[in-house]
């Protein structure tokens, strides 16, 4: 397993989502499934640049940023 | 935005994957791309049992499980 945790809150973390986010900006996707913690699934991408931001996790773009993110070891 | 960080450590966190997760075990999941911090893809899953473990990059399961956290939030 992972050698340290990852926090998650438990409470909703998106109050709104940012459109427009290309997925060669990102750096890190977290998807959480709806629970008891938030009754909607929220999608948090980190940026190159450090900063965080929501998505809508019903744009395609997501599915995107998984594939660009799980690319980016293929060449090391 | 988030209106909490996720914390992300500078290190990788993934030192041996773990077979066999079913996308309905799953809860959360990170995906990190490979960077300064880490010379690999990382993907950690949190459980609904509250574990964490690590998961293959290259495993078709890591879309079916996005797919399947997408749709968690569907019926609410």
């Amino acid at each position: 397993g992972p050698v340290a945790a990852v926090v998650r809150e438990l409470r909703c973390l998106c109050l709104t989502t940012t459109p427009g986010i290309h997925p060669k900006m990102v750096s890190d996707l977290q998807v959480m499934a709806a629970g008891p913690q938030c009754s909607k699934v929220e999608v948090v991408a980190t940026l190159k640049n450090g900063r965080e931001v929501c998505l809508d996790p019903e744009a395609p773009l997501i599915k995107k940023i998984v594939q660009k993110l799980l690319d980016s070891g293929k060449n090391n």
